[in-house]
């Protein structure tokens, strides 16, 4: 950490907040300019709080210089961490790699996680299941709890649904993704493989640390406002209770422009990549809000050297209850996974 | 609503939607055009899904007209909600209004809620409410549970920090206002007057659903990137379940501007006093992240028509265990009070 | 500015880079920490490519720690710089300051330029200038030039505009203010007292130069998407031609927020007042984009401390040919000067 | 168009306001509803002023239905523009397509644009030219006239850099690319094959019709805050002047996330396909301003369907005089032109 004094510090006013940094812990270096002095602080600086430093009057300007963020941090673990979620389906090949009885994510394993945005019935879950695991998904979503803007739209079948998912499951094998709303349903997510924590509950800290405490993968998307380093602190909120399987899933921030539902930020993924071990997904569906750009930006997921996509596939879009809009027909669905796979098998 | 159809649909399929719109039990008013046909639908079109319609071949566009907000809408509720939360403190005079045992909120009625950010010991929370008490604020705001980015800073006092606050209140009279994080915690709240929801959890919707179903005022805050629309469907989250008391609050929206921790958008009091009956307030202090641009901004809301203030106030700002940068002195405070004043009795 | 080396970086490196600095010109103090080395700069850094150090192997991170903007900074100027405008109105009382044949804004003397966004006939800005001015406008605006998104819509009357402006000066007296687009126009605003830089021009820094050759006042709007600094910096471009006469102008800045056309950062009164000592002055027409709004936002402005307001009034807003829904009657311009001066008195 | 009426319109009000829309040569259908009324015009309704309408007291709110772009529509142009620029560079493989003395864009041909930030000496220029010719590059980039944020940094050789394109073209055959800042310098660039419009003067409108009237391509880059149907109506600007061949390019939106130097908005590719026959490039460089994500963000381009990408290369990237940071050395380069290559076979 950086703190610059003001040029109207006095020796006297500079000699003791150097006196007060050292009794917290840290050594510091001075270098005397012109029309500035600035303390070099060495050591553990975590608990200075920035703000408070910049409220002195000597003090011009405090900049951090290391990351807050630690167990999600690249820099102390520099392998990829590969997300192991247990299946019952056999091993496949690329795209959706399936090894020993598990999907994985990351280190070159791409996850494709796909099924309709709620739950609907048993039969529309057990065909879209069947459907995409026949064309290479990896994992099946679907959702149970939904959250919507408005309370007077569909909430999703809750308990129901999550019950309907675990038949889908039984049936195909799939390992189930479905998102939480609530610290108080946990119990009810026992058979779910991947519990995800939605963007409105990004920082939902509440909800982060009660995960923090269970044995699930987590599969935390951004918020629709928040950066990367956010991000990433939530998911140090889930890793600080000791749960460290998390896989970080960019679906789009909200911008000025309007044409799309959200932008898509790719380039969050070799920022991601740079900042942290964990896998980094993409959800093209989401982020566009468009069926049509789907495809296109799933192939630029691949290209690009994401961990997996999260798409949306629906058996009757134009049907569907929430976000028909956006889903693939499994059809298209079978397309873009053929297409993903002569791109990453392109670029290995 | 307004459903556009594209030049290439036949009048078979134009007919057959009109049809399904009428099942729907919405009338349809058709305006054939040269490049287009144009279906207005009247009558109660919150359940047709926009997404799924704008799916369909033949559609081109799909405009809704009417606000998806209800209990909120100013246009079923001309008049100004007034908030009247219970209080020990004697009526006084301009600003902060407080009449017949009742700290008002709307209609002319101006709040001032002031307080730290964080509870940090007895001394501290019961010195700054006689503090504020004195030069007019009408309530006390104090963090006892803080949603902090960094599971590593200091999470606030919980429980603990709701039993100072009781203690102040009780020496004060003054009603006292705290955020909630769980709905778990709803019961520790009981003694509080007006629960805070956070930025970070305006659309925490099972939250809202639970505050929905108490009987206490709810301070709904703005997220940092969520519309004024949105901020009125999670009032109305609160509405649906029959608590109708609810004051907003604008605290900053996040830009790609870096110099203020947030940017304040005081449009939004015009702009929300025509869309809804509920009050609206301003927090100068978490907006700006600076204490020397609070009074400006105090004073911009006063003048704007805000129905309040809420002012983080510390004894000892540079000591603050969080937001000590942004914390006025009472010193300050005062100050700042002084000038509300004159410019509420300057617009009278 | 401070240099930080990767804990990887041999003695020798930072010996070389070290002395590269030194080449430079700039003295560097070395702190030498457990996990990393920071390096001190001090001297005058402005020539030094932050991005290019950046990409060096053993360096993990550089920080500016002085702002570039200099003759428009505070720091090297710390009292506020009066803009006078020449007028042949005679002084008057607040709002507007007029004083010794000038019109001022800056230093506590607070601007209001009023008119129509399109200069239409003669009829229209003679009777919107007399107008405006009976009730304390002290300068005169109407675009002659406009800048409109879409070649098809209408884009002002152009040269015979400003001859229109100048019949209404010498009928009111009051100086003119319109905005230029291109630097080959500038002799046709010879008899223009200000020139306005549109937001979109912010930096055009061709036309910035040449403006920093004329002798006239620049009233320097911010960009839909530009940073303080970056407005500041804009200026520099002016005040490095030789041209010191300049007023900021904040108009709103593009967010995700819809129901305003662009969200007015009303803190960038304070800010830029902290930054810089040049006036800066809130267009509440062009932020908001609603008629509606123009009042409170104009109050706001008084209150927080801005040096004027520049608002729109059109004798028949419906009627006007641009920008007609964000326009005042003069009647409702009569009724904001009262309140800004009522405003204005009661934080003398 | 639609103009909904607020349900107190009388029906004298109506129908004057029918009358009036028929004179202006527009069709009106009218639904009545329960609750208001809409007005549905058919016709041309470019002349009429939405905001204008918005403002009569018997209007409750008016949406356009149609774009507002109409030469750079795909609904009245619906194959794909293939832009043609004269080559002396001989036919080569994918990437890069250059037939019969042209280099594409459009259509499926993929155009390959690499080159310094800055032109900064013969020897340079020439030799990135050979090294990217080398590896399939098929235009030249290189900044003449620099717009720099700062007056006080390195603004470019200006005329001399064209002239040391001029040499680099003569040498390698390539076309040349580079920006022009002011319409006075146009017949600088006579030489110059295609003219670069940057981000800040995608409204300098005064620049873009003054590029209407020359023969040259123009490539168009999006502004840090403009929609997409804004870049869409600076191209009008362009093509109402007789001028339609030009090359759109994404390069970054500016956002909230401060980790990258911008947002690229990589959606803005199928959506611009959608709306425009136009091509589409993607400036990887820019748009991140880390050269470690040029080589990701250039094959989520390459993948996506993008019609070329713009790549900077510089032979040294540690000494360059601008953007360093984010420039590819040619070996990083050759590197990223064969994974563009292995990804777009692999799509075919």
């Amino acid at each position: 950490m950086i703190t610059v004094l003001k040029s109207n510090a006095t020796d006297e006013q500079r000699n003791q907040l150097i006196k007060w940094f050292e009794e917290q812990g840290v050594k510091v270096h001075v270098s005397v300019g012109e029309f500035q002095t600035v303390l070099g602080l060495v050591g553990d600086t975590s608990e200075i709080d920035m703000d408070m430093l910049k409220l002195l009057d000597i003090v011009s300007d405090v900049k951090r210089i290391s990351e807050p963020y630690k167990k999600s941090n690249r820099r102390f673990h520099p392998e990829d961490t590969i997300i192991k979620v247990p299946t019952k389906c056999e091993e496949e090949v690329e795209p959706g790699n399936v090894k020993d009885g598990f999907a994985l994510c990351g280190g070159g394993n791409f996850a494709v996680i796909a099924g309709p945005c709620s739950v609907e019935s048993e039969e529309q879950i057990v065909e879209v299941a069947k459907r995409v695991k026949a064309v290479g998904a990896t994992m099946l979503r679907g959702g149970a709890f939904k959250p919507r803007t408005s309370p007077y739209a569909f909430q999703g079948m809750k308990a129901d649904g999550l019950e309907l998912l675990s038949i889908a499951k039984k049936e195909t094998g799939l390992p189930i993704v479905s998102e939480i709303m609530n610290e108080n349903h946990i119990d009810l997510f026992e058979d779910v493989d991947v519990i995800q924590v939605g963007a409105r509950n990004m920082q939902n800290f509440e909800l982060l640390k009660a995960l923090g405490h269970t044995k699930k993968t987590i599969l935390l998307k951004r918020g629709l406002a928040n950066t990367l380093e956010e991000l990433l602190m939530s998911a140090e909120y889930i890793m600080a209770g000791g749960n460290e399987d998390i896989i970080l899933c960019e679906r789009g921030i909200r911008t000025f422009e309007q044409h799309t539902r959200n932008t898509l930020d790719i380039s969050a993924v070799p920022a991601l990549h740079e900042m942290t071990h964990l896998p980094v997904i993409i959800d093209p569906s989401h982020s566009t809000g468009k069926a049509s750009y789907v495809r296109p930006m799933a192939l630029a997921a691949a290209a690009c050297g994401a961990d997996g996509v999260m798409i949306e596939v629906h058996n009757d879009p134009p049907r569907a209850l929430s976000d028909g809009a956006q889903s693939l027909t499994p059809d298209q669905f079978d397309e873009v996974m053929s297409e993903i796979a002569k791109v990453r098998e392109a670029l290995k």
